[in-house]
């Protein structure tokens, strides 16, 4: 097991990597640099690739466990700090079982110019709606999830929110939006089922 | 305006840098190097995106005109040749107006322990259905998204398919899924809209 010292120990470590990745991610879309420079970049990009593929975890990150039963989704595409797709959200929950984050979306998350890609506002939505159905050790699988466009959602700051409409045996029903200064973009509701376990 | 020469110059000096920058990504989810490497690591990787950013494109890529009117939506998140959050997928046109393409998820679209994020699915899927409206300068915006997951998929290769079920006006009526080796994963169904212009 590990302990909650160790976790904030790694977290100082691997952390700080994933968040350099995610600019040179962002430079690198945008980047106006000759061939020269673009060609000896990406040579050190490589060499610092091989340096950190000495060890690998196999496969994919997972969700490790902390000693406190806490989960360390540290490579989910949305919320995993060591995941540079990740933008990452940071998920509130409040009381009344409600969610929200708010987020900036760059260069990176584009579909039509200067806007979110359509498909990251239902990538960021499936995520904050699905949270306000996991329970720590029982996570929620999407069901079904519907998108209601209501017009562009700019890149820049953005806030997304989600709650629950009702519960039905292992479905929870729920319902959220992305809004920018001005407003709602997009409208999502979504059905998330808690598989059934067998109590041991 | 750029020549046919041109770009396939420029793609020659940009592809590659994005390339790198993808494995980098995976290999910073799941690397085990130690604290020192990782160290070493972050500051090469800072120093290569201040060489990046002596000119950068303001703001985001877009989708740049070549010469031949081609669109070049190199920035975008799925399918953009310079942007490594997208796989990059290659969009594939039948002559009957369907789309398809293969392609590959690594660790870095995980949501469930070795599973593509479900909002991950639903990001594909907005992008191919909607590539059965796009037309050339006549671009379509997804208005409705409705996704059914059927089971969770594994992450890997991958393929994705959609077709027109319908035309009503500007607003096309477009079906797909995704699959893997054992069959259908999710599916979807969206109404994608061509915005009126002004015929001038």
């Amino acid at each position: 097991m590990t302990t909650e010292d160790e976790i904030a120990g790694m977290r100082a470590v691997y952390e700080p990597l994933a968040e350099s990745v995610r600019r040179l991610i962002d430079v690198t879309i945008r980047t106006e640099a000759d061939a020269t420079t673009v060609a000896a970049a990406k040579a050190k990009i490589d060499c610092v690739a091989d340096e950190l593929s000495t060890s690998l975890l196999p496969g994919s990150f997972g969700v490790q466990q902390a000693g406190d039963g806490q989960n360390m989704a540290w490579g989910n595409v949305v919320i995993g700090v060591r995941n540079p797709v990740a933008p990452p959200l940071i998920v509130h929950h409040r009381e009344d079982g409600s969610v929200w984050a708010d987020f900036n979306l760059n260069a990176a998350y584009e579909g039509p110019p200067g806007h979110v890609h359509g498909g990251v506002c239902a990538l960021i939505l499936d995520h904050i709606l699905g949270a306000t159905a996991h329970k720590p050790g029982r996570p929620a699988y999407t069901g079904t999830l519907t998108l209601r466009y209501l017009r562009g959602t700019r890149l820049g700051e953005l806030h997304a929110q989600a709650q629950v409409d009702r519960v039905e045996g292992v479905k929870t029903f729920a319902v959220g939006h992305i809004a920018d200064a001005n407003g709602i973009t997009v409208e999502a509701e979504g059905v998330f089922i808690h598989p059934r376990v067998s109590k041991a």
